[in-house]
């Protein structure tokens, strides 16, 4: 089984916590950017916005250690469960970057703030 | 918050069993497909590959009852929280179409099929 890239060389990854199973974010990766997390266990995405490969957490201190890597049937998905660092995915300082659910014909936020994205980022 | 569709009109969508939390699926949709979701209560997608919407499971029984809709931080990535119908979310017959893990530098399958797609697929 080879990855089904995209056109641009990238793939769509799913962050999932391995302990609580929640899904925590949606991030693409290309090659290089498996490769990284291949070899430092941590991991390691492709910025679409600034174009070059990014560790989750290099800024925040909230990195993924990656138990496990998935395909899926069509070989154009990956799943990583993660250790989540700080238990903070989300640059807004929530746990997921799912926090919104669409309640009364609306997006309600149902996530509390966990830290202030400020503190985050701050160092 | 309003959702970010890509430059094709689609938006990705994570389908995750809300018993299991097992991350079954990702798929597209288009906002065809999302109101054609809110609507009917189950899981509707846009195939790109035969450029139509899609009730999930329409072939297979294998439907997908929504309980929960998510969108991320940056609107443009969604989460299903679904009740699987059948445990069959993969073509495969398998629970999940996440069923291959890197080990041993290679994608080892690690998840029974539990329905021969043959039998999914014969009505």
């Amino acid at each position: 089984m080879k990855i089904a890239w995209n056109q641009e060389g990238l793939i769509p990854v799913i962050a999932q916590d391995y302990h609580s199973r929640e899904v925590l974010m949606l991030a693409w990766m290309n090659e290089e950017a498996l490769q990284a997390t291949f070899k430092s266990g941590f991991a390691t995405y492709f910025s679409r916005s600034r174009q070059k490969l990014w560790q989750k957490g290099e800024q925040s201190g909230n990195q993924q250690k990656v138990v496990e890597v998935r395909l899926d049937c069509d070989g154009d998905t990956l799943l990583l469960l993660v250790e989540q660092k700080g238990g903070i995915a989300c640059h807004t300082g929530r746990r997921t970057c799912f926090y919104r659910a669409w309640k009364n014909a609306g997006w309600q936020i149902v996530e509390p703030v966990l830290k202030d994205p400020a503190e985050l980022y701050s160092q």
